[in-house]
């Protein structure tokens, strides 16, 4: 039995993975999910969690935490995908920023999710097609893709822009697999 | 009734009060705990939280979460203070660090912990009496401080330090408290 057939209904695939993007920040993190089946992609829901800057650190790191917390127990996603975080010149900004990213990178990884992380520039040229694309164009693209989304906030449609950056590269990645066997 | 007597027997210092600081690291996460009790001090334990760099970053936050859980749950301390983060030049190591600082300011805070930060120099300065001392210094203090903790690692004895540079100076403030009544 020489050459054998390239099934192309194989796990990854069969059925719709829902998945939930992370654009992660002190102040705002928004999160926006979508399922994936084969080519199509269907908006699910999106939304941002909020923290007071007048409450200790840690509070409202609680409240990050039991804001993604409660989207994973509401809308139970399969995978996640995280921006990876912008290194700032300004050290104290970072660092903010890293301990909301930690935040956003435990909460699924406690559920179990699987979690890729994308630059970005990645995320702009996989939905626009260039890598130093601006907000309105990213907009437009999600609207596009995404008919039924209509983000409230900037870092909800961030998110959104994640999550379809990580369903186009899980499928690139699954047909690559696919024909390699 | 003109005037009225100072009460040194005020809440804050009627009982010893359980201390847990916190060196944060992604590598490793030090931890300690002491009593402190009027003037007196009282080694209870200390240890490190170490994740592997081999697995995914989203696992290694779930084992400094799991980590610290463990110590409250065993230790029960009462307050916590972790050491703000040296913000480093290079804009990685400080996103790192700010996603390990994320995770040891989130577990304390969830068990309703306050949580007070302290500056290296600070720390240095609160336990040796200068803001340049180096490490050998530190520990040579610690012994005398806490004759029982035999830290097993670096970040062991910082968080020491900061348990004790936090029982100095909640006993200062609450001095201070006591004297403005």
């Amino acid at each position: 039995m020489r050459g054998r057939a390239v099934s192309l209904n194989f796990a990854p695939m069969r059925s719709p993975i829902r998945i939930l993007g992370i654009d992660p920040g002190l102040r705002r993190t928004g999160w926006g999910l979508i399922e994936s089946d084969g080519n199509r992609l269907v908006y699910v829901a999106c939304g941002s969690v909020e923290t007071s800057e007048r409450v200790a650190l840690g509070v409202r790191l609680v409240a990050l935490h039991d804001g993604l917390t409660e989207v994973i127990a509401s809308f139970a996603p399969q995978e996640a995908a995280v921006e990876s975080t912008f290194v700032n010149v300004n050290g104290a900004s970072t660092l903010k920023l890293g301990q909301a990213r930690g935040i956003a990178m435990l909460v699924p990884a406690r559920h179990g999710l699987e979690i890729a992380e994308y630059a970005p520039n990645l995320v702009k040229k996989t939905i626009v097609g260039a890598g130093h694309a601006d907000k309105t164009q990213i907009r437009v693209m999600i609207g596009m893709l995404l008919p039924k989304a209509d983000p409230q906030s900037e870092d909800a449609a961030d998110a959104l822009a994640i999550a379809i950056c990580h369903a186009h590269h899980r499928r690139s990645a699954a047909l690559l697999r696919a024909v390699a066997r």
